[in-house]
C-alpha cells in the first residue's frame, strides 16, 4: 500500500504538481540543438511577466544561494562598500555571502520580527553616499515578514546604488513587477512559488546592473553572466542545463500563466489570512509584525515551555503535515508554516486541524 | 503518436534509463528531516565505491563545471601556481577556471587526439617545486583519449602538489580508484556515465585535500566544503538539495551495484572497442592516439571538404541518431559518438548503420 502523501508545509520545497512531475520525466535532449533552444525560449518567455522584466531572465543549475552568490560576484568588487538591510537568517546570510567576497558590509539590522522601514534606508544612503549596492530579502522565510519593496525601491533608485533582492520565497507569490518598481536585481530559485524541483537559480539583471557588471572585479566563473548571456541569446547556456528541471519550469510557468498572475497572488493573500486568522484563533501568535506578515510563509511563536521538535513530531506522526521549526536563534521558539507555490485553503485548513488536535496534549490550553 | 525517441549519442548529457525518471517523479520531502538524512546516507555509500574512495563525497546543485570551480577554490590561494596539463578543450576551460581566480597558472599542452605523457609532468614538478596543484582532465570529451591517470598520479603522489582531476565524461565508465591511485580531488555530474539528469556535481576530497583546504584562501560561499561537509555529517545539505536528481542518483547508483563496477567498465570497453572497429571499417580515422583512445566518446575526423553540420542533421532526421559536433579548434573537423552511461552494442550498431546509409550522400565513397 503505498503510505498517504504528507501535507509539505515547509517554506520549501514546496509541493510539486502532478503534471510538473510528469513533464520532469521526458527524455534527455542534445543541449546544443534546435529542442533546446525551443523549450529555452518558451522558459524565458513565461519567466519575464513573472519578475516583470523585459531582459531575459539568467538560469543556473544552482540552489537559490548559488543564484545570490552570483548576483553579488557579477555586480561588485572586492572593498565595494554595500549596505546589508537584514530582517531575519536569510538576510545575513546574504551580507555573509558578500562579505566572504571580500564587500565591505555595513549592516541595518531591524529586530527579527519586523520588517525594514524605508526612510532609513534612505538616510544610511544619503549620509554614506559611497554604497554601491543594497542587498535586501524581499520575503523573509525565517521570520514571515514581507518587507515594502516598492518603497525601498523608491528610496534606493534615487542613489548610485543598486539594489540586489533576494526574492527566494517571494517571487511568484507576491507582486514583484522589477522593472516597475526599479529593482535591479532579482534572484530566486525553483522550489518555491513556481513550484518546481530544487536546483534552478534564477537571476534578472535591468541595464543598470549591467553597467555595474561592466567595472565588476569579484572572481567568478561559473557565475560569469556575460558568458550566461552570451550563451542564452544562441539559445544555449555555458555548460549542461538541467534538462529534467527545465521540463519541469516550462511546465509550472504554463500553469502560472493559465491561473494569470493576479489571480496567483489573490490566492496566495487569501490563503496567507486564512493561515494567520486560524492560527489566531488557536490562541497563537505570530512573530511578524501583523502589517508586514507574509503571504508565503507564516511564523507562530511556541507557547512558553512547549517542545517544538515534539510538536513537529506529532504532526508529522498523527497528522501527516510537514512543518518547519525556527532557525538560527528562533531555534526552538517558534514554528513555520509555508503556504506558497501549489497551495489552496484545504492544505492549510489540515495543518490547523493537525495543531487543534494535537496542541492539547503538549499541556497547551486551547480557548475555544 | 508518441515520437519515436532518439538515440542520443552526444557525450552527455546521457540517456536516462526509465527507472531513474520514475525515482524522479517521487513528491518533495523535508530537506531537515529524516527522509532525507536516509537518502544522503544511500547515495553517499554508493559513491563510495564508484570513486573508490573511503570519505564521503560532496554534492552539489550544479554542472560538472561548477564542481570544478568548487575543488579550485577549495584547495587553493590566489596567486597559488598551479600546472594545468591539457590535452583538449576541457583541460583548457579547467586551467581557465583557476586563473580566472588568480592561481598562476603554468601550461602543459599537449596536441588535441594525444594523451598526457606521465614523464613530463614528473619533470615539469622537478623543475618547479613551488607548484601547489596538477590539474587535469581523465577522459577529454573534446578528443576521444583517456589520460593514463594511474601513472600520471603515480608521478605526481610523490610531490607536494595535488592532483585535481576532471573525471566528468570518466568516472562510472573507466576504473578511477582514487585512493588506490593517490588521486586527491575528483571531479564529476550527474549526466554522463551515473545516467542521470544534469544538475549535480559531486567531488571526492582525500586527506591531503583537506589539509591543502585548511590554507586555500580564495573566495568562496555557496561552493565552501568545510560548510558541506559540516552539514552532510549531520544528513543534511547547507541549502536546499536538488531532491529530484538526488532520487535518480540513488536509484542510477543502485543499477551501478546491481551490475557490478567491473562489468560496468567491461561493458564500457567492449562498446568502446566496438565503436571504433566499427567507425574505421567505414573508412573513416579517429583523431585519438589509439593506445589512449577513450572508452567513453569516440572523436570522428570528418572526411576532407564533408560539411560536418549537413552529416549530423541527416543523422538527426534520418536516422533518429543525434551526434555532437567538434568544439574550440575542432569546430568543423570532426564529429564526435558517445557511449557512456546506459550504453550497449545495439545503440552504436544504429549509429554505425546510420552513417552508412548517410555518408554516399554527402560525397563520401564508402570502401567496403
Amino acid at each position: 500500500v503505498k503510505p498517504l502523501e504528507p501535507n509539505l508545509r515547509v517554506p520549501g520545497p514546496t509541493p510539486v504538481p502532478p503534471q510538473v512531475l510528469a513533464a520532469m520525466a521526458r527524455p534527455m535532449i542534445n543541449h546544443r540543438g534546435p529542442q533546446f533552444r525551443a523549450l529555452l525560449d518558451e522558459i524565458l518567455a513565461g519567466l519575464r511577466p513573472v519578475f516583470g522584466v523585459k531582459e531575459d531572465v539568467l538560469i543556473f543549475p544552482s540552489s537559490g544561494t548559488g543564484g545570490l552568490e552570483a548576483a553579488i560576484v557579477n555586480t561588485l568588487s572586492p572593498g565595494d562598500r554595500v549596505l546589508s538591510v537584514s530582517i531575519g537568517y536569510f538576510g545575513d546570510r546574504f551580507a555573509r555571502i558578500a562579505s566572504d567576497f571580500g564587500a565591505d558590509v555595513m549592516h541595518l539590522d531591524f529586530p527579527w520580527g519586523q520588517a525594514a522601514e524605508p526612510e532609513m534606508v534612505a538616510q544610511r544612503l544619503r549620509l554614506d553616499p559611497s554604497i554601491r549596492a543594497v542587498l535586501i530579502t524581499h520575503n523573509e522565510t525565517s521570520t514571515g515578514v514581507a518587507n515594502d519593496l516598492e518603497a525601498i525601491a523608491r528610496v534606493v533608485r534615487d542613489t548610485p546604488a543598486l539594489l540586489i533582492v533576494d526574492a527566494v520565497s517571494s517571487l511568484a507569490a507576491l507582486p514583484l513587477p522589477a522593472d516597475a518598481w526599479g529593482v535591479d536585481v532579482v534572484v530566486t530559485a525553483s522550489q518555491k512559488a513556481l513550484m518546481t524541483p530544487p536546483g534552478l537559480a534564477l537571476v534578472s539583471m535591468n541595464d543598470r546592473a549591467w553597467l555595474a557588471h561592466q567595472t565588476s572585479r569579484m572572481p567568478r566563473h561559473y557565475w560569469d553572466f556575460a558568458a550566461a548571456k552570451k550563451a542564452q541569446d544562441k539559445g544555449q547556456t555555458p555548460y549542461t542545463p538541467a534538462l529534467s528541471l527545465l521540463y519541469g519550469l516550462a511546465e509550472s510557468l504554463s500553469m502560472i500563466q493559465a491561473e494569470g498572475l493576479p489571480a496567483v497572488y489573490a490566492r496566495h493573500h487569501a490563503v496567507g489570512e486564512f493561515t494567520r486568522r486560524g492560527v489566531q484563533r488557536l490562541g497563537l501568535s505570530l512573530l511578524a509584525d501583523p502589517v508586514h506578515a507574509s503571504d508565503s510563509v507564516t511564523a507562530v511563536r511556541l507557547p512558553d515551555g512547549m517542545d517544538g521538535k515534539a510538536l513537529l513530531s506529532l504532526m508529522a506522526d498523527e497528522h501527516h503535515v510537514v512543518l518547519a521549526g525556527g532557525q538560527g536563534s528562533l531555534d526552538g521558539k517558534l514554528f513555520r508554516i509555508g503556504h506558497l507555490g501549489w497551495v489552496r485553503l484545504p492544505d492549510v485548513e489540515s495543518v490547523l486541524s493537525g495543531l487543534r488536535t494535537v496542541l492539547p496534549g503538549l499541556g497547551y490550553r486551547l480557548d475555544g
